[in-house]
């Protein structure tokens, strides 16, 4: 039965809503509350609380976002049957739980990702903070605002010079990226500067994607109003025939490490796709986001070193080789495009904090960069190794798209897509299966897409054996019903 | 004459088209280049120089924009009659020059601003950094950095919460903001946020501008295809009647500090407004982007605390307040607008680096920011003070505007536009007109837009001065003319 003698403290510093929201979670937590219980009606609760109808709204679909109730047309709210797990009982999960976030914190994911925080998830899109260089850069970022406080006035609107050309001489050493300073845009994070990107083109023109790809650049493309054709992949990427017959402008790619398949373009479908985008004037946007990281052997070149005809956008990251949170991305644009750029948008401000990207300069500059990747490489390259090992526990698995980058692809043994799911479930795993990831591309069998970047290794266990369970609980139920 | 023998190194860490850039520099600045002449064509210094087109290219253009040289078009680039002051005479210019920035600097601001580095300037875009709070910044940044790992993690797309609520409290104390937490988003600049939140209205929407207004909020819009009509202001401000005459469905003001007008919408005026929205359905962007600094009246509450219809969408920044390299803007969405935000953009990740969110969460929550504001506006109203003392030297000259922000209107004598345009430049003073802001409205007589906020008192009276004795060479010039 719901409890209406609720105290909510106007003069306290915690929002109504919040108070609203922890009030009827705590009694569902209790068990006061609980499946198939609904929730007062919305003017109910309003006339009896005293509080605004917004109040409640937004205290609702917290409650809502976060799993506690769910939302059934004409009825009104409804208790869910699983309750997300309590604070405490997650942070028993810890060392390594590094992901429980704030109340609000779930609602801002990728839709696969929602409510991840509440249960074991094999999430692409953490990375292990761990070796983070906590002191050297909270020492260079000290030394940075002492010493120059010319850093305070506005600067470039490409970036301040010192890091474009310090990313100029880093990318042309690690990636084989030819390119000068004054061909760096630098802004907060690759989706940031994809949008301006795609603003340089025409409006009509046909952009092709990768399919599988990420999830992210279709939903970016459709903000825009852009039009998109998925394009098909075999083992070695993107079939470049497509670009030819379905008459592509520009393809957005992932050479170094296919997104989400994992897969390496050889260099002699690179040099097809190039000669593509000569022959027909096409432009290749080459996304390397995790080129970081390789395992197993030296990362190809860049596909924009070998353009000789300045059809290649690179575009790169530091959210996955520092972390997610420090928001400094970069593309390098050939300088048609440049010139374009500067006409449209040569006086929006840089994105990107100048005293940050000081400290990122200085950071490469000396060195440090470069052996922080060498330990985050060595680490993952750990990482990968054992999580393959812990899962090899599932018969009749295998991986691939390993060896590079945050996450591998593990092709299932025979199994039903719903039974394992519904299996998961109950040993509160989340599964990323490769088709979600798809828009036409069809799979054969269930794949998933384990990213490993952010887990410890007590997690990768915990995860590892949870999936086992699972896929094992999975089959069980399908030879008991065909029995 | 040219002189070819330049001897650029191809294996030194400055770029060849640096090292061309300051060669051909040099040779300008020690009179052995001068006009009339003219360089040698790309193609002749390419064969001659054995460096690539596009070298020579960069070269030219860095030459070009830093006033070395222009373009004749088919003649090719001559070197110019007044050429940029040499380093060394604006590094005499000290104290407080603070605005000397590196070569390719200048290339990116406002058009009105080209070259505003070599020359002396009432730009209204800087600040004074002076009072910066370097070591509170960096200490808690230093705190922030080690005592909260969590950080790196990607955080919520909106802005992190404890930003969110700090801003939230801040904005309902000092402007009577009425807004939580959920209502807000942090984002990288407050053109990015426009960008945004222009996105949220149909495209065929009419967009109503203050006019004079800001020229960036002009590119933005037709950056992003949108139609803006200018609308009339009197000594209140917009004026509302034109927003039921020309059906506008978005009007963009600044009440607390028009710029680049400099007045302060009253009370009747805002709810007049106000009630246009309501009563239409329009909606209004009130951007607040200056209200910190008030030196003779209590500050009007924002728009946004007298709106009980959820149509003001209030926009601030801490680019003037803190510095303009610390990219931290917001915008309070009323509830609905969120909703559609939510929707269209609910996945994309906040571009502000969550380090500095919380820094300036921490900044505000300790009240440092409060006494950071106390001292700046006690300064910026002594500059503003003694500048409009040192104008007082224009006989027949007045300001308004004044008592707020980081800039006032200089309102001229009889004296031509022209005349005192060339006479500024022989002081090598740069104007900002009140008309270079307006697309329709049309002045009576020369008005300047001055700008104080980055200027030191020495560079104010240096300027003050030069002004003095441009406005008396122009009206001198008139009476010889004259006679």
């Amino acid at each position: 039965m719901f409890d209406f003698t609720i105290a909510l403290q106007a003069n306290s510093k915690t929002p109504l809503y919040e108070q609203l929201y922890q009030a009827i979670a705590d009694q569902i937590r209790k068990g006061n509350l609980k499946y198939p219980d609904l929730l007062p009606s919305k003017r109910a609760l309003e006339e009896m609380m005293k509080v605004s109808h917004s109040t409640i709204e937004t205290a609702y679909s917290l409650l809502s976002a976060e799993g506690y109730i769910e939302s059934i047309p004409r009825v009104g709210y409804r208790v869910n049957r699983r309750i997300p797990m309590p604070f405490t009982v997650l942070s028993m999960a810890k060392p390594g739980m590094d992901r429980i976030r704030s109340v609000s914190g779930s609602k801002t994911q990728e839709p696969k990702e929602e409510n991840a925080d509440r249960y074991l998830s094999f999430s692409t899109g953490d990375v292990d903070t761990s070796l983070f260089p906590y002191s050297s850069w909270a020492r260079i970022y000290k030394e940075v605002v002492y010493q120059n406080p010319d850093l305070l006035q506005r600067g470039e609107a490409v970036g301040d010079l010192h890091l474009r050309k310090t990313l100029a001489a880093f990318l042309n050493q690690y990636r084989g990226v030819v390119c000068g300073p004054q061909q760096i845009i630098v802004g907060s994070g690759a989706e940031y500067l994809l949008g301006l990107l795609i603003q340089l083109f025409d409006e009509d023109i046909t952009i092709g994607l990768e399919d599988p790809g990420y999830p992210a650049v279709r939903r970016i493309l459709t903000n825009y109003g852009r039009f998109y054709l998925s394009l098909d992949m075999d083992q070695k990427g993107l079939k470049e025939e497509q670009l030819y017959q379905k008459k592509i402008d520009l393809v957005y790619v992932t050479p170094s490490h296919q997104f989400p398949m994992g897969t390496t373009m050889p260099a002699e479908r690179r040099s097809r796709i190039l000669s593509w985008a000569e022959k027909c004037g096409g432009y290749i946007i080459e996304d390397d986001y995790d080129s970081e990281f390789r395992y197993r052997s030296r990362p190809l070149k860049a596909l924009q070193g070998l353009d000789k005809a300045g059809r290649v956008i690179y575009m790169g990251t530091f959210s996955r080789s520092l972390a997610p949170s420090i928001r400094v991305a970069f593309m390098v644009l050939p300088q048609e495009l440049m010139k374009r750029y500067q006409q449209k948008f040569g006086k929006q401000s840089c994105t990107v904090s100048r005293f940050e990207q000081q400290v990122l300069a200085e950071f490469i500059d000396r060195g440090l960069y470069v052996r922080h990747l060498r330990r985050c490489t060595n680490l993952y390259k750990k990482k990968e190794a054992r999580l393959i090992e812990d899962l090899t526990a599932i018969k009749g698995s295998f991986v691939s798209g390993q060896g590079a980058g945050l996450h591998f692809l593990l092709h299932l043994p025979s199994v039903s897509r719903e039974g394992l799911i519904r299996a998961a479930q109950t040993y509160r795993l989340q599964l990323h299966f490769l088709d979600e990831y798809a828009e036409k591309a069809q799979m054969p069998y269930p794949i998933l897409v384990i990213g490993f970047g952010g887990l410890s290794f007590e997690q990768m266990s915990q995860n590892a054996q949870a999936l086992t369970k699972a896929v094992e609980t999975a089959q069980e139920g399908q030879t008991l019903r065909s029995q």
